[in-house]
């Protein structure tokens, strides 16, 4: 019982801010040139270090790139896979779609790159199956749970970000450079890399992009 | 300079509440039978609304199912799904596994089940190559976009549930038996399901799971 009124106590007015937060985060692209204190750098960790994960495995790792000289290569990785995807193109769409790739290199202005990584060597089914019958289980699915669970640290590290003023934007689109990255980073074999995070103190104040309603985004059985 | 100021004031002490917010939320596998008012329900769904998405594309949806009907039937078939998979335990893990796999039903002793899903027939590469040409691409990667995504709007409805005083536990288990959900939920072709959420008065309060020390999260590069 006392825990159940600490926690109404705690969050008495709770909800409401805890929307606020949620609802004016924005996805920063534009960064300030200031560096970010190392301890606001372990702190938006922290907020990630408590999201939940599957099994509470925690397959998840975040790495904190702060050399200029590795964000640079990751930048030319990047901007070198993004010039191969432009050559293929379909013709009616290059213009537009070169514009959106060209995206894909912003986190260079960023003065810290959170690169999380998970791991893909762990399958729950083979591992508590007799050899070679995993496959054959009716409903086996492949294991995609790393990849929620680092997603979920991912988002709780965002609203973090947020709160400390910082501006943070999680990008797939570099994901383009995915094995140039891997390399880069020296990510070890079995993990992949889920997002690029950049963080840096913000130099625009993007407006909200729009979101389904409420009833475009559920459905109800009841 | 306006909305800086804002950011800063709106957050003076909105880390240390949001980080023990996140600190504080636990995966609830208890329930009271107490229904949840659809106005909570809202609320927490509001929350997931505004988690950010790969493209801004929200290529997820919520299923709230409230029909003890339905949920009755989901949790019969992750039962005949987790039996099938008992069968085939390693033997000396059997006794083992059989007992974390009966967690794998929990859900249905909570009031509200919510169902994440998600878009799969989205290729971004796809769409934007010539027709047959995207698998030829340097650094094409399968789309987990989509998942990525659908996990963030969880997260942020985990966190809104627990200020809100509700229980919730992000399930993947029962997608053992992810066919037979997605027939009984009439989940469309193209979709798959990331996880089930339930949802209820808390039961239970469990103590905090561990977690890897920062250090053991991080690997610096600078």
């Amino acid at each position: 019982m006392q825990a159940e009124t600490m926690n109404t106590s705690l969050c008495s007015a709770g909800y409401d801010s805890l929307l606020e937060v949620m609802r004016r985060r924005r996805s920063i692209r534009s960064f300030r040139p200031d560096p970010v204190p190392d301890g606001l750098v372990d702190r938006i960790l922290e907020a990630a270090r408590w999201a939940p994960s599957a099994g509470n495995r925690q397959a998840h790792r975040f790495l904190v790139v702060t050399s200029r000289e590795k964000i640079g290569a990751m930048a030319q990785a990047v901007e070198a896979a993004t010039q191969r995807l432009a050559d293929h193109l379909r013709a009616d769409l290059a213009e537009q779609v070169a514009s959106y790739l060209a995206n894909f290199r912003h986190f260079v202005g960023a003065p810290v790159v959170l690169v999380a990584i998970y791991r893909t060597g762990f399958d729950l089914l083979r591992a508590v199956t007799p050899s070679g019958s995993a496959g054959e289980l009716p409903g086996a699915k492949p294991v995609v749970d790393a990849l929620a669970s680092v997603s979920a640290a991912i988002m709780n590290l965002l609203l973090a970000a947020h709160v400390l003023g910082l501006g943070a934007c999680w990008m797939t689109g570099p994901l383009v450079a995915a094995g140039e990255l891997m390399a880069i980073l020296e990510v070890p074999r079995g993990w992949e890399i889920a997002a690029l995070v950049p963080v840096g103190f913000p130099a625009e104040t993007p407006p909200a992009t729009p979101r389904r309603t409420l009833d475009q985004l559920v459905r109800r059985i009841d």
